[in-house]
This record gives structure tokens, sequence and C-alpha cells, in this order.
């Protein structure tokens, strides 16, 4: 078999459950369930680098940092660091319990987690409409003095009354540092984990420097960027589903098993995917196709390994 | 010039100084200071790896996850996973800044932040005898009620009436996952920052699987470590003070500007240096030396481009 050079991100159960407290042994568990369901990868030889989501982590790290303030007035650190501090927790586990599978399977491989920034535009349009919520919600009053503090943006929750949760820009990702060197590393057979929750978002300023931001890239986005730009063979997105459907959840409710470009257009046109939840992967894997990737894949991390699961996209439907 | 293989051991006020409150502004300006002194290495055209303490930050990290446990019941990770946490933010930091102070400098370098787990001897013997203090002073109570839910080990602290402090074990650190790709990639050319806080402490357990421990890695010894198994030329240690002296602050006091290792054993036995404080630094020296190192330097981040400071350590005086 040929080996392939394929980029899988983890999200959604992968690492923890929405029912789940989020405990560091349910974190190893779903993390332990992922790898084995991922590791004939590894048995047919192919090269992999893994890339995660940070949602539940990233979301404790700052209510930690929230309590700690509160507590001990132990200074916070802006979302950057903690997105960083996400990154070396989640990027360890994954590492960890990978080696122990690769031992488990017979199998060996370096394993190596790079902390990784991610470069956004400045001027991106996401920052004049900030619309992902971090953080813990708080009453009006706190809300505002934080506004008036820190320049946080709140937004009123939708399920709350009085509840105010701090939004944050999610913009396009425009470049992923060390990008060369994942590329060569992930090349000699070692397993990269890399890019976890979208990347540390900085950007570049007028003089060159590398400034951090207060954003979230979305991390499906940022991983279909890093396989384009390693030449990657196929992109895998982990998620809840064990296919791309239109209409989720409705009467008319299709499974598609593969979607090329101009449906997959046509269809996010029509809003037939769901607009937080897949169309931002659909829009990924798109971005990965279009910038020269084989094919990419959207399933259940369970199904990963039963080739019949999987929404297969690609620019034209093959024959 | 040769191009020499260089680690430095980033400590005290290199990041973070006692007397801050650690805000990542400070952070950041610290770790500007430092790198601007370290930056000559790179100008000279050396290849070099950074390693760095991580004591205020994971104490910081600890205090979070106590906080965030008590006002919003967020399950506490273990310590390794704040290790991990803490490696992720203060690498991501340094690897941000560094990337400017490159910027300003003139220079072309390619920087990598890797998470790293080093791994310890479950036997240690530092295992029967905890002596490291970690998180945070608490009350007799609270301390006897984690004592028995976590298993905790707690000795009264001295400086406050009944004050109870966790400790842990700090073993001997005995091989450096991703060693040999960290000396590839360094030899490349590119800063590679690496096995921050003494590294992510694990054990191999009886089926061979990577285990995580409770413990804290001497950070020196860490990064002596991982000096000699890359066969650096030199190992930087930098601290608060300009030189090692023997019998410090006292009436006798003696800066060291050369020591050989009959010399520091010597002193070592008759405990001229620091118990918890020096004398660990020279021990870290004496192992990158006794294991094939060429040259080690303890001095103070501020005086490390000025070559008349500094303590160097080698096998024998040179002529």
């Amino acid at each position: 078999m040929k080996k392939k050079k394929i980029v899988i991100a983890l999200g959604g159960n992968a690492l923890l459950r929405g029912d789940q407290e989020g405990t560091i042994e349910e974190q190893e568990k779903n993390t332990y369930d992922t790898l084995k369901n991922l590791i004939y990868l590894i048995h047919e030889g192919h090269n992999v680098v893994i890339s995660h989501g940070n949602g539940p982590q990233v979301g404790n790290i700052l209510m930690r940092n929230d309590a700690g303030m509160e507590l001990y007035q132990i200074p916070q650190m802006p979302l950057d660091v903690c997105v960083a501090d996400s990154q070396g927790g989640i990027g360890y586990m994954i590492e960890r319990v990978l080696r122990n599978v690769l031992k488990e399977e017979g199998l060996k491989r370096d394993i190596i987690t790079m902390v990784t920034q991610n470069v956004v535009d400045k001027n991106d349009p996401a920052f004049k409409n900030p619309v992902k919520p971090v953080g813990k919600i708080y009453n009006k009053e706190t809300a505002d003095k934080l506004a008036a503090e820190k320049g946080w943006i709140f937004k009123p929750t939708q399920k709350m009354e009085n509840g105010w949760r701090r939004v944050v820009a999610s913009p396009e990702p425009i470049e992923i540092f060390n990008v060369d060197t994942i590329g060569r590393i992930v090349e000699g057979g070692t397993i990269v984990i890399a890019s976890g929750g979208g990347g540390i978002p900085v950007y570049i300023d007028e003089n060159e420097h590398v400034r951090p931001l207060e954003a979230v890239i979305d991390k499906d986005k940022a991983s279909a960027l890093l396989a384009a730009k390693i030449k990657a063979d196929e992109f895998y997105i982990l998620t809840d589903v064990p296919y791309v459907y239109i209409d989720f959840r409705q009467a008319n409710e299709k499974k598609l098993e593969f979607l090329n470009r101009a449906d997959a257009l046509k269809y996010m046109e029509e809003g037939k995917f769901g607009e937080g939840s897949m169309a931002p992967k659909v829009q990924a894997c798109l971005n990965f196709v279009e910038n020269g990737g084989g094919k990419s894949i959207i399933t259940e991390s369970t199904k990963l390994s039963d080739k019949a699961y999987g929404t297969k996209i690609t620019m034209e439907y093959e024959d």
C-alpha cells in the first residue's frame, strides 16, 4: 500500500463528551478509545499528524483563571496563554496515551508534540463581529465591570436570563508557524501532535513582530490549512456523527456518502448544513481539497476504521 | 568560530522574579531581557536548546485548579497535566518573544517548542522522602482532608504557624523522550525549546506503558541530562547570582571563577554550597561534564554575554 500523509483533527467526543465532568480519567479513557480507532492507519504504515480541539479544556482553564483571581488574587493569563496551556496539557495526554497504544499494538513510532502558533490577519472582518463564546457566564454587573476593565465584549446568553458571556472573534488562519518542520518530521515517520485548539492566535504587526490576539481560531480550518501546507494526501475530521447530513434531524434528512465541491457549495448556499456546527467543517474540507489536498473525510471517531462510514469530500466525484 | 551545540537552562529571575506579581506583562518583559542577553550566542552561529523552570507558573496553575474546584466544581488536574500546561504556556511565550528578538537583531532561525516527558525510576529513593513543596498553604483540617481524599503528603511550613503544604518527591531524571529528535533538529540550526519545568514526570511500568507521576523533576538536572544526551559542547545554568560561591553570604564567602570536578565534590561534601539552591546546580553541571559534556557555566542571565562573569565547571582545570 502506498504510504500516505494524513492529518486527523480530533474533535467532539474524541477527547471529552459534553455529558462528562472533565476529569483526567474521563479524558484519558476517551483519548485511548479514539486512538485505538485510528491506530489502523499506523498499522498500514501511513505518516500521521494529529490535531485536536480544546473547547472544554480551555473553557475550564479560563474558569480556573477567573476563580484563582477571585480567591487568591493570582493574575489572570490572557486567552493566547490559556490556549497554549491547553496545547501542553492535551498534547501531552494524547502523546502519552498514544505511546501506550503503539506498545500494545506492537508498533514502533516516535511521537512529538509541538506548541503551535497560527497567524491571523488583524484586519480579519471577524474582529468586527465576535461570536465565539468563551469562559464563564456572568451577571450584568460583573460583565459590565470586566468590559470596562479589560475591553472584553459580552453578549447575553440565549439559555439563561441575565446571563452574559464573553465573545471573541474567530478569524481565518492564514499561516502556521513551523509548518515546514512539521512536514519534514512527519515524512520521516514520526507522529506529530500539533495545532491544538486551532493554534495559539497571533498576528504580525507593522514591524514584523509577532503579537498575541484574544481570539479563537476554528480548529478544523486550522487543521485543514496545516494539511494543505504539508501537502497531505488525506484530511480527516472526527466529530460526533458518522456522516455529513443535509437537513440534519429534519424529516427530509439525507446522509451524504460522497460530496464534491460543486454540491458542497450549493448546499452551503442553501443553508443545508448546521451553521455553527457542520458548515465550518465542510468549509474546512473544501479549503483542503481546493488547495491541492486529495480527499477529506468527516466521520465519527468510533467509525473511522470501518471504511463503509464517513462522508468523502473531493473536488470531483470519482467514477 | 566553531559552531557549538549549547543547552541553556533558564531559571530564577530569567522569567519571573520573586518580588513580582506574575502578570503576563512582567513575564514577557523578563523573558525579553533574558533573550536579549543570550542572543549573542545566535549571532555567533551556535545551535541552541533552551530549557526553563516553571516554579511560580505551575504554582499558580495548581492554585487556580484548587480555586476552580472550590468556586465552580471544575475537576482538578493532576500535577503531571499542570506541568504540561505550564510547558505550553511558558514555551509559547519564550518562542514568540524570541521570534521578535531574532527579527530585531536581523537574525533568521526557526524555533520550535516541544512538550517533553522525562522518565524517572518509580523506585527512586526520593519517593520515600518527598521534600519539594507544591501548591497552596492549607490549614491542618483541609490538609488532613486532602491527604485522606487524594493520598497527598503534607508537611508543616516553616514560615507560618498552622500552615501545611503538600510535598512531592523530586526523583532523578533517567531518560528524556524524543531526545534524538531534539538533537537532530537543533543540529539543523533550529532553536528548540524543550524540557520545561524539569519535564513532565512519567515512569515506565512493568508492561512498558508510560504512566504519570505526581513529582517534580529538578529542572537543572533534567537539562543537564538533555545536554549530555545530545552531546552538547556547553551547558549554561542561568540563575540569580553571577558566580557560584563557597560559604555564600558568610564572612569568608569566596567566588569561584573556575571549578573542576575534584574540587566541586570536595566542596559539596563539606556543605560549602546552599543545600536546596546551589548544590543541585553544581551537581547538574557535574552530571553533564562527567557524561562527556565539555564545559558548564553557572551565571546570572544579565551577565551571560560578558564572558568575564560566570563559574566555569569542567572535569579538569584548563592550563
